[in-house]
């Protein structure tokens, strides 16, 4: 399918590549036509890459991947233009984080509002669906580096989207669907951007970013 | 060893049951001596267990569990006072949960801040440690009602404390030490409250406080 992704970081070409190789036709946005990263990723990443504005990925995709830094996500979306975005789905996988004050970033959003919940707020006709943004890029388009059990969440207002998502995440990058967890609304999305200071956390612990959150189940509580 | 609990709700009174359980001379402190859940626990809990004020408690402790809600805990630990709470340590197991615009809670303070971070700071001659937040009571003081890994955190500046509560833990309650992720100083407390939002929903999502969180591992990327 086509696939628009916004970001041109780390992010933007680990899922760029994955999706590019597995037979998408992927357009990497940003903000000029001629940025230099972008161009580097097209050349490596084949056929299949292309690169232009984000109006220009936007109006490509069948479904938009938001990569940006959370900082740069709304002004990314707002100049794709509503119009572009509308009806889709909107795969949001950026962290508001914060550098102003350093390493480690604080979160420009949290508690009582996330980054999610801005975006579907300031484009009512897409359907933002909050994912992976819980981990590295690497573990996110190859969840097998991590062994064992360990989860993703999708969050989103429409129960449909979430589970297209779902399915997607099994299709793109063999995540298998009982180790995505629905958590519902969007509002969800500020349990979900809240873990990424414990996850600083843990990558300077374990001095990997390798890592992910499972969610260790126990028998319910008898009623 | 004599331990003083903070607080008569469901978190002191799991905690405050296991250790008198486990041969611990326990006293549970609250704003008045003559506190009525206390009074119930005492005589729940048997010949080991004792009320008193949060004076009484903090005196008696070798070590002092605050367990009392996040909103109150800064004003219960200053009327135990300053000089019975010295040279201990402090283990944090409350969370910052602000119930005032209702359920789900937001936290009353995070992301730059966390109430691990106040209570050390305004107890600079104890040695504060946060655990045992990220999950329900019920597996604070038994890890094996939730089949499988998981894992606890412990934060505080001390390392030696931090290595103190570890060892507790696997005392008191079974936790493995393997099981206790040590993620450094009193500021990790910011990351390991925030994630209450999400554990919030992932009770809601699999209608049962027994679960907990796992860090899953990877190979660490080459140099």
């Amino acid at each position: 399918m086509k696939i628009g992704i916004f970001g041109t970081g780390m992010v933007g070409v680990a899922l760029g590549t994955k999706l590019a190789s597995r037979g998408h036709k992927v357009m990497m946005g940003s903000r000029t036509v001629d940025n230099a990263k972008a161009a580097d990723w097209v050349r490596a990443a084949g056929t299949n890459a292309s690169a232009g504005t984000f109006t220009d990925a936007a109006a490509h995709g069948e479904t938009v991947v938001n990569c940006t830094a959370g900082s740069a996500s709304l002004e990314a979306l707002r100049l794709a233009g509503e119009k572009n975005l509308e009806g889709k789905i909107l795969i949001d996988v950026a962290n508001p984080l914060d550098f102003s004050r350093g390493f480690p970033p604080s979160l420009t959003v949290c508690n009582t509002d996330s980054l999610g919940e801005q975006i579907q707020a300031a484009f009512p006709r897409t359907k933002v669906v909050k994912t992976l943004n819980t981990m590295n890029c690497v573990v996110m388009v190859d969840p097998s580096i991590v062994p064992g059990e360990h989860d993703a969440f999708v969050c989103g207002d429409d129960p449909e989207a979430r589970a297209q998502v779902t399915a997607w995440l099994g299709e793109w990058f063999g995540w298998r669907p009982e180790r995505v967890i629905d958590l519902g609304d969007i509002t969800s999305a500020r349990g979900t951007e809240m873990m990424l200071p414990v996850w600083l956390r843990l990558w300077g612990t374990f001095k990997t970013p390798n890592l992910n959150f499972h969610i260790a189940l126990g028998a319910k509580p008898a009623p």
